[in-house]
C-alpha cells in the first residue's frame, strides 16, 4: 500500500523500532534476570517454556551489536526497493551491490549468533525462523525428496498427458463477488469475523494478533480460482492464530510455534483439505451459484483437475505440490553456498539457472523468472525457504494422523463441516502454542518425529 | 477498520506502547541530559526550539506516574467502546460510569501537570494539544464571537430565507467516480501521490509522516458534495505535513506546530479557498464532467449556495462556518466546568441541552444528537475542542495576509492554480514547523497576534 516516496521515511521508522527492541532486550537488567532464573527451572512446564523462549530471543539479540541491527535494517530496505526495479527490468546486476551489502551483514549476524548458539552461521539464521531446526535433518528430508520426486513427477506428467486437461471457467468474475464468496468459505472454515477481516493487497498475507487477525488476497477479474485458494491458505494461518490459548496471551509460551508449523496449518487447509475431491464436491455448487456459472467446467471433476494440475514452472509461488520442493531445494542449496562463501554472488544467476535445469529440467529465460523472483534474500530473510517444505511435510503428517484418529474428517469436509479437522488441530497443535519445541510437538501429535512418509503417500494417492 | 472483538487486544497493545514511551522519556538519563543542557541555550534558533520542545514533552511525561498512564489508556479504550453503544441507543447513562472514570483520571493528570507547568489543570490539558494556549486569550476570542455571532446569524438566516435555496444534484454518484474526482482535485491542490494515498474510512482523517501521508474520506452514493469537501479539508492537513522542512525531519523542531495551526491549514483550504465562488467557478465544469451532470443545479451559483448554506443544527461536524463556533463555545464551557468539578457529570445532558438552547436556539431531542455526538471526551481528549475555533481564526487571518501580500491568489484559484496560496503558506507557515511558538508564528506571518477580526470580516463578506 505504501506510496513509493514513503520508503525512506518508513525505513527510518522500522530501523528505530528494531533498534529500540534490541536495546530493551540488551538492557543489562534482562541478562541479570535471566541468569538469576537460570539456576532452577520452573516446575510448571509453561513457565519453563516461557523462560526457554525468553532466552532464545535474548540470545539472538545479545549476539549482535546495535550498529549491525541498524545497518542491516537500512541495507535490507534499500535492497528491497532496488530489487523491485531489478525484477521489473529483469537485470540482476542492478541490485547486485545492494544484495552484496545485505549478504555481508547477514553473514556477520549469522557468524556472531553461531558462536553463541554453537552451530553453523547458516543454522543460526535458520533458527530465527524455525527454532531448533538443524541442517542435518533438512539434508535428510531433501535427499529423500530428491530421490523420490523426479521419477514420480515424470510419471504424473505422463498420466496427466493422457487425461483431459482442466478448463478454467470463463469470466469476468467481479472482485466484489469473489470477495463475498471467499468470506463465505472463510466462515465455513470457522473464521470469526468479529475477530478479523479480509482485505486486498498485492501479496496475500496473514497478520495481526489472535483476537484481531487480518488476512488479504489479490484478485484478477479473469480467474477466481487463484484468489480463492489464496484466501483458504491464509485462513489456515488465521485458524492457527485464533486457536492459541487465551491464558497465555502476550507471553512467549503463547506465541505460534515457528514458521514451519505456521506453514503446516495453511497447507493443511489449502493443500490437504481444500484441493481434495471431498471439499470440491461441497464447494462446486456454491461456486456455480456465487458466479452464476453453468456447464461442464463447473463440475467437480473439472475443478479437481484444475486444482491438482502438475506442471514444472519457473515461479515458486505458482508451483504445485509436486514440483514445489524442487524450488525450495534449489534455494536451500544456494543460500547455504552464498552464506559460506562457496558461491560468489556474481555467479548467482548462473548457479540458479543450472539448478533449475538439473532439478526441474527447465531453464529460466531471464532473471525475473529466475533469481529475482522472490523478495526473501533481498529483504534479508536468509534461512527462511526450508520452512516451506518442512510445513508441507508437517501438514501431510498431521492430516494423516488426524484422519487416522477421526476417520470421518474427509466425509465431514465433503459436507462443509470442518469442525472435526479444526477441533483435532486445536487440541493437538494450536492449544500447545510454544509449550513444546517443534519436533516435540509433532511427535506428540503424530506419534513420531517429522519425516517425509506421509507427504510422499499423500502425493501418491492424489497424483500417482 | 477494527473488528469489534479486537478491541481488548488492541487496547493492551496501545497501553504497552504508551507505557514504553513514558518509561523512555522518564529514564533518569533524559532528565539529567535536559538539566545539563539547561544552563546555556543553544545559539542557533532551531537548536533552541528542539530543546524547548524536548522539555515540553518531557515535562508532560514526567508529571504523571506510569500507573496513571496505563490506567488512563485502558479507561479511555473501555469508555470509547461503551460510548459507541450509548450513542447508538441514545442513552448517556450507559456510558456514565466509564466516562466518570475517564474524567477522574484526566483530572488527576491535569492536576499533576498543572503543578509543574504553573497553570490551571484545564490549561495543562489544553497544552497537550495546543502548546502554550491560555484560557485568558481563549476567553477573549469566545467572548468576542459570542457578542458578534448571534445577531449576525439572525441576519444571515433572514437574508437566506429571501433567496432561492441550493438544490443538491441528484445521484446516485458511484463511489469510484467520487474517489477519482477527489484524487484529481487533490492533485490540483498540489498533493503528491508519490508521497501519499487517498483511502476510505468511517471518519475522515489525515495521518502518516511528511513523506508518506495518508488521508481518508467517507462516501455516500446520494451526495458527492460532502465527501469532496472532506477530501479537500484533509488535503489541507496533508499540504502542511508535506511542507515541513526536510532538514528537520525526525526532530522536535521539525514537527507540525500544534492542533490549532494544523486545523488552520485544513480550514484554509476547505473554508477559505474551496467554498469560495472563485474555486467553485473552476470546479463546477469539472464536477459536471466527472458525474455526467447537467441542469441548473450544476451551475456555480447553485453550488455556491449549497456550500455556503447556514443553518443551526445539532451536530458539530455538520455545522457551517457561522454556527460552528457556538458548538465549540458550548464544549469549552462544559469541559472546564467538568474538570473543575463545577458541573457534575450526571448533569451533563441537561447542561448540554441548556447550552444549545441558549447559544443556537435549538434543543437536542436526544443525547446522540447532544452530548453523545463527539468521541473526544469519551476517548480522553479534554481541552481539544478550542483548537477548532483557534484554527478557524488562524485560517482567516493567514488567508487575509496572504491575499494582501499576493492579490492574485483568488484569481489564480479561479483558474485552478493553488501555487500562489500554497507557496505563501510554505514560506510563512510550513517551513517554520515548530521553530516558533504558535503565537509568535502567527504574528510573524500576519503582522499581529491571533484575533477575531479577519474571521469576522470573512463571514461578513461571504454571508453578510
Amino acid at each position: 500500500m505504501m506510496p513509493s516516496g514513503g520508503a525512506a521515511a518508513r525505513t527510518e521508522q522500522l530501523t528505530v523500532l528494531k533498534i529500540s527492541v534490541h536495546e530493551m532486550l540488551n538492557d543489562p537488567k534482562v541478562g541479570a534476570l535471566l541468569s538469576e532464573a537460570g539456576e532452577t527451572l520452573p516446575d510448571e512446564p509453561w513457565k519453563a517454556a516461557n523462560l526457554r523462549e525468553m532466552r532464545r530471543v535474548w540470545i539472538h539479540a545479545n549476539a549482535v551489536e546495535r550498529e549491525l541491527v541498524g545497518a542491516l535494517s537500512r541495507a535490507c530496505s534499500a535492497c528491497e526497493l532496488q530489487w523491485r526495479d531489478a525484477r521489473l527490468n529483469s537485470d540482476f546486476k542492478l541490485v547486485l551491490p545492494y544484495l552484496s551489502e545485505v549478504l555481508n551483514l547477514t553473514r556477520q549476524s549469522g557468524v556472531s549468533k553461531a558462536e553463541v548458539l554453537g552451530c553453523s552461521p547458516y543454522e543460526a539464521l535458520l533458527d530465527e525462523y524455525e527454532p531448533g531446526a538443524k541442517t542435518e535433518l533438512l539434508d535428510k528430508y531433501f535427499a529423500d525428496l530428491s530421490d523420490f520426486l523426479p521419477s514420480f513427477l515424470q510419471a504424473v506428467l505422463e498420466k496427466q498427458d493422457k487425461q483431459k486437461p482442466g478448463v478454467l471457467p470463463a469470466g469476468p468474475f467481479p472482485v466484489e463477488e469473489q470477495r463475498a464468496f471467499g468470506a463465505a468459505l472463510m466462515q465455513v472454515l470457522g473464521f470469526n469475523f468479529d475477530h478479523g477481516r479480509l482485505d486486498s493487497s498485492l501479496h496475500p498475507f496473514c497478520g495481526g494478533v489472535p483476537d484481531d487477525i487480518r488476512i488479504t488476497t489479490r484478485y484478477t477479474d479473469e480467474d477466481f480460482t487463484q484468489s480463492l485458494m489464496g484466501v483458504l491458505h491464509e485462513t489456515g494461518h488465521a485458524l492457527y492464530e485464533s486457536g492459541l490459548p487465551r491464558d497465555w496471551r502476550y507471553q512467549p509460551v503463547g506465541a505460534a510455534r515457528g514458521m514451519a508449523l505456521h506453514e503446516s496449518q495453511s497447507l493443511l487447509i489449502e493443500m490437504q483439505a481444500c484441493r481434495s475431491r471431498e471439499f470440491l464436491s461441497f464447494a462446486a455448487p456454491l461456486m456455480r451459484e456465487a458466479f452464476s456459472g453453468s456447464g461442464l467446467e463447473w463440475e467437480v471433476e473439472n475443478l479437481h483437475r484444475l486444482y491438482t494440475k502438475v506442471e514444472p514452472g519457473f515461479i515458486r509461488v505458482d508451483a504445485d505440490e509436486v514440483t514445489y520442493p524442487a524450488h525450495v531445494i534449489l534455494r536451500y542449496r544456494l543460500e547455504q553456498g552464498l552464506i559460506k562463501g562457496d558461491i560468489s554472488l556474481e555467479d548467482l544467476p548462473t548457479a540458479w539457472n543450472g539448478g533449475m535445469t538439473e532439478l526441474l529440467g527447465i531453464c529460466p529465460p531471464n532473471d525475473s523468472l529466475g533469481c529475482l523472483q522472490d523478495i526473501h534474500w533481498y529483504d534479508g530473510a536468509w534461512g527462511y525457504f526450508p520452512t516451506y517444505t518442512m510445513g508441507a511435510l508437517a501438514a501431510a503428517q498431521l492430516f494423516a494422523s488426524a484422519t487416522k484418529d477421526l476417520p470421518n474428517i474427509s466425509e465431514a469436509i465433503s459436507e462443509g463441516n470442518f469442525s472435526p479437522l479444526t477441533d483435532w488441530m486445536r487440541r493437538n497443535v494450536h492449544s500447545y502454542a510454544s509449550l513444546f519445541e517443534t519436533e516435540e510437538l509433532i511427535e506428540a501429535a503424530t506419534g513420531r518425529p517429522l519425516d517425509t512418509a506421509d507427504f510422499k503417500e499423500h502425493l501418491l494417492v492424489r497424483y500417482g
